[in-house]
């Protein structure tokens, strides 16, 4: 199994500052942080006492490892361009395959933490999954051995499995956040105060910790209370767009139940 | 301010159930729980240590306050019913007017615990919004000491406002809940573990304690990232509602960003 000591991280976005906290936290050390944007590189590589640079002919030959996590786009970018032989090089996509990193290095595989993450909100890592996978054993035992160091729940996911995690993620996480949003704003509409929603919201999320979501689904859809919903959409008969995604899931959810 | 000490339940449902759990630990004496169901009935009197009836002609007349948490349903049609003139009565209803109450008793109200509750899961009830609405001062005064006694945030919440507040929870848990479930059974037919989701889905909820939910919008549908959304739907393409509604919120959430 290769050494790993140092680090080079390719993006300083959500994603790079909290894995770079998370293993500078776990003895590893950040020697270098490459961003296309000044201000993220110069911020990213002074938390971590790293250099930084905006160039990707500066970016460093002498790290161990080398972490891309851009948006999907900019990886395919730097794909191109960048050459790190002999080195490893895994990218911590979601949604793209581990094969684009083949020309980069001979040594590559994925490190993808399935986790939504902001800059300035740490995180606490050993619970959250890291899917890992490589074109070698050898750096699949590398992977697992840096994922043990900062997370209690490392796995073996190959490209297909990490796009179908990816698309459950997007209903888990984001279209949840949307639906919080929504109701932020109707509340927000009549004066009321989206703190009272906190409890409710953080309950439904605590619950499916120990039940299955089916068996936690309440509310009026799932009920068939067609006297609600009509009341429900008669509030909403101002906004369209709300309206008709009221209807659209009250009707999904009323026949997921059949 | 009337003095309240003996309580009657009527309904032995998840919000009865939690509800009458949090009052009794609060140094009320729950009397008598009446159900349609005996099962509930029994079950639910056996743990408050009180009587019950399945007849609505036996529900005592000897206690101070009368609490109907049934379905909507089942409350309006027990309100034709029932007749407990000089005690105060209230129902639990998120979508239900004070009124309905008006032939029961002189003297009711509404006392709502906006919160998501099964039987079998027991709640901290400190942080819980109570909405409490009286046809008198006096009883909105008895109201919020009683809501006191078991929540830190009891509020004056009149019908209107709260048949906004119960929309807006039903985006905020109801919704997400199926957004859960959802990505519950796309794991399930590719087995795949659903609990990889859940520090993911219990981040998502704590990051809007914090956060604006609209600031907290992460995924591909916000930055309209239309390749992994192509991609998304591709692996969706053999399941037509999931494949409808994923383009239908996605559509909403990039049009939200607009």
């Amino acid at each position: 199994m290769q050494q790993i000591k140092n680090i080079v991280l390719i993006g300083a976005g959500n994603v790079a500052t909290q894995l770079g906290f998370a293993l500078q936290n776990a003895g590893f050390h950040i020697v270098q942080v490459y961003s296309r944007t000044q201000l993220s590189a110069e911020t990213l590589s002074k938390e971590l006492s790293a250099d930084f640079t905006l160039s990707i002919n500066e970016i460093s030959q002498q790290a161990d490892w080398y972490i891309i996590s851009l948006t999907d786009e900019a990886t395919l970018e730097i794909c191109n361009k960048l050459s790190l032989q002999g080195k490893l090089v895994v990218h911590t996509s979601g949604s793209l395959s581990m094969d684009i990193l083949k020309n980069v290095s001979s040594h590559y595989g994925v490190f993808y933490p399935l986790q939504t993450f902001s800059k300035s909100r740490e995180i606490e890592f050993s619970t959250i999954p890291i899917c890992i996978e490589a074109n070698s054993i050898g750096l699949l035992e590398s992977l697992q051995y840096i994922g043990n160091k900062i997370s209690n729940d490392v796995r073996l996911i190959n490209s297909k499995q990490r796009k179908i995690l990816h698309l459950a993620a997007v209903f888990a996480c984001n279209f949840s956040n949307f639906m919080y949003s929504i109701s932020s704003e109707i509340l927000k509409n009549a004066n009321l105060d989206f703190n009272m929603l906190k409890p409710l919201i953080l309950e439904t999320a605590e619950k499916v910790q120990h039940i299955d979501p089916k068996n936690a689904q309440t509310g009026p859809a799932i009920r068939g209370d067609q006297k609600i919903m009509e009341q429900h959409l008669e509030l909403l008969k101002e906004k369209k767009e709300l309206y008709d995604l009221y209807k659209f899931i009250s009707d999904q959810l009323k026949t997921s139940n059949q």
